[in-house]
């Protein structure tokens, strides 16, 4: 087999033997096969597209092309419920820092890796390490051990673990072959497979402010993971969430965690959480408990998860984990005392009465980063402390003079440029426009 | 501009402006766009096509990534008829070892840079380097001024010439993206505006010993030439021939020499000159002497062409150039002295009564290669003494035990390897079928 006989069959569109795409997917990882080769590869595949049965193929070869954790060797039982959790990323997205606490409350093995920021998306290890001594660099090794000890782990995606779909997430990006939905797949499922639990739970963002802005392509791509997960023996669950607006108050890395912190907090009154962020957290658990098999349905799951919520066991569970991995801990009673604070808070006040019709979550994304929250480029430093705080929500009313949000920024300049684009980016009108719906379609095999 | 989003653009099937595409080859040549960017743009190229706009862009780009050939600047008159010739390649064809002698011998200045063979085709650097002493890397300079002084010259391309399509060259064969009509084009076309002629013969070749297998394609491809030569200003002509059939008797490097030499004797008798060989290059060099201005009409020009034969006068042109480039031009008048003989010479013989039917160019070339006369990769040493040399043609008459052809080899276990190939690869049959027409469609601009 010669890789240019593997890229000619997918530029005239046949499609490739299991054989073919995992010889050429090894030599790849073994050097034997060239980037120049594999971005060919990839812009065939991208214009050609793939069967399930290539994607599926793909999936499989990237899941294999390095280590894999083992997590019944490090101890955790075969018929353990042991779940993973992927979200295609947005803005204000934080449901993992509460989502993955509360799962292993109820009882479950997650042992979830993450990723940066990059764009106008956040990232949950950024936001993880404005936690002062928080470690995201786990061992294969070290992240199990955790696992079986507490029950989860907040951690960055290893090296050693499907090194393909790193080398080919590099090319992807320099070659204009990013938006494919069987690279996609391939990418997101080779990594959770590889990480070796037997459930996944996708969060699949569609909107303004996500990678993906159709409800039809969301629905593809959930429809392919979900696929491509029962293909290789696993059982999923796929969850279509609103981006078009941000998620919850806050946007930005400390303040995000603040936000995690205090939606787990039984001590802090329900009319102070943001109900949208609640919802979704509340409904991927429900998902996720049903899923793993700990509760019976997903509604049996999401009463279950609220039950947590609300005894503060999630949130004794995230300090567990900030504990292991090194955090100050005492973020949880004090976060305002251990969270780094930005020097410059600027009300941002609505210039007319009337209803909110519209924040743009990719904007408010793209300010956030300018702010210096979040990357451009991947070498980008991120300043934790800064983002802003929504004070109201799309379908509310404001009086002229009334707070809509809160810019924490590095620099009166910074803040005062900051609002100026939010000014752009948040519509009020006349009439009411209620949000978008926040959950859609769920697909559950 | 990105290389990114030209990509993308030629991804979805967009057309490129002149500067996306310029600035795409000059950052390739600066080495600001990498190989596996280059090979994703290959790629969408291949399979999205280029408009006649967009592959004339690309042509020009090439051209002026590296030095130009400036042929007045080196004292050429800028009204003088020069004539660049280009064959996309067959077996058995050593056109230009003779027409460019015919040209520079009308008058014609002819700065001809020529390939090496690669698979089933051979190279007119192999065949040349046959000569003992034969230099075939000149420099530019080299050329112009040998160019000025006899008229011609036969060297190797340099690289400073078309450095674009050097690197792209080397990219689309481990890419499979080498059999792409705009590529193919562009990159044909650059080379010769690089060397800088005001007219440019194509001889495209077509059938079974060809790149090209169908006349459709062969006409695209010439049509293709011929308008991007004139997009640039150049004039162009291009014929289309027959490639089914070796061309001429001889194939291998020193043997195709010896043939070119045989055919410009005018002391060899007509009967002993290949009619298929002389019949393309006189209409190959009338239509150059037309399309250049030295000759009225192409028939005027095979006329004076037939004279330059006759007289010796090309013979003459063929010995001057071999002596600039310090060849042996002892080679015109005793080349069975000067050029290099195989030890064994095994007649193949046919091995039934009856009519020539086919002898496959195709399968005769990759013998020769076996025989050592070629190369299958491109680090392979030739072989320039070993090759075949016909004694029938298609469409001629066979006794059981009659020569067919001589297999020169380095050794008898060759010889009868070969021998035994080439059973497979010609036909007998009782009923005559005529070669297919040598010369078709010739395209004038």
């Amino acid at each position: 087999m010669m890789a240019q006989e593997v890229i000619a069959k997918k530029r005239d569109g046949l499609e490739l033997t299991g054989d073919e795409i995992g010889g050429f997917i090894s030599g790849y990882v073994r050097g034997e096969v060239a980037d120049y080769q594999a971005s060919a590869f990839l812009m065939a595949t991208y214009i050609r597209g793939m069967t399930a049965r290539e994607t599926a193929a793909l999936t499989r070869a990237m899941a294999n092309s390095g280590e894999t954790l083992d997590l019944i060797a490090g101890g955790i039982p075969a018929d353990a419920p042991t779940l993973d959790k992927h979200s295609t990323g947005g803005v204000g997205d934080k449901t993992s820092l509460i989502v993955v606490p509360l799962m292993a409350a109820a009882g479950a093995f997650v042992c979830k890796m993450s990723g940066r920021g990059l764009g106008h998306t956040g990232g949950t290890l950024d936001k993880l390490e404005s936690i002062p001594g928080f470690r995201i660099g786990l061992s294969p090794d070290e992240m199990v051990r955790q696992v079986r000890k507490i029950g989860a782990c907040l951690a960055g995606q290893t090296d050693t673990l499907a090194p393909a779909d790193k080398k080919l997430y590099s090319l992807r990006d320099a070659t204009a072959t990013v938006g494919c939905l069987p690279l996609i797949v391939s990418s997101i499922l080779s990594k959770k497979l590889a990480a070796g639990a037997k459930s996944f739970l996708f969060d699949v963002k569609v909107g303004d402010g996500a990678l993906i802005r159709t409800v039809e392509e969301a629905e593809a791509l959930a429809h392919a993971l979900v696929d491509g997960a029962v293909a290789s023996g696993r059982r999923a669950t796929a969850v279509l969430s609103d981006m078009d607006a941000p998620l919850g108050n806050a946007i930005g890395n400390a303040l995000e965690i603040d936000e995690a912190i205090s939606l787990l907090s039984p001590s802090v009154p329900d009319a102070k959480k943001n109900p949208r962020l609640k919802e979704i957290c509340l409904t991927l658990a429900g998902e996720a408990l049903s899923l793993c098999g700990i509760s019976a349905s997903p509604e049996t799951g999401r009463n279950y998860a609220g039950t947590l919520l609300q005894s503060g066991a999630g949130l004794e569970k995230l300090r567990d984990i900030i504990l292991a991995q090194g955090g100050d801990a005492d973020v949880i009673d004090n976060p305002a005392k251990v969270l780094p604070q930005a020097p410059v808070l600027l009300p941002f006040v609505a210039d007319t009465a009337g209803y909110i019709r519209k924040i743009s979550a990719r904007r408010v994304g793209e300010i956030v980063v300018r702010l210096g929250g979040g990357r451009e480029r991947k070498e980008d430093k991120i300043n934790p402390s800064v983002g802003m705080v929504l004070a109201k929500s799309i379908g509310g009313m404001v009086q002229r003079g009334d707070t809509i949000a809160v810019i924490h920024a590095s620099s009166v300049s910074a803040a005062q440029e900051a609002a100026t684009e939010l000014r752009k980016s948040v519509q009020i009108g006349d009439m009411m426009a209620p949000p978008s719906p926040l959950i859609g379609n769920v697909l559950r095999k």
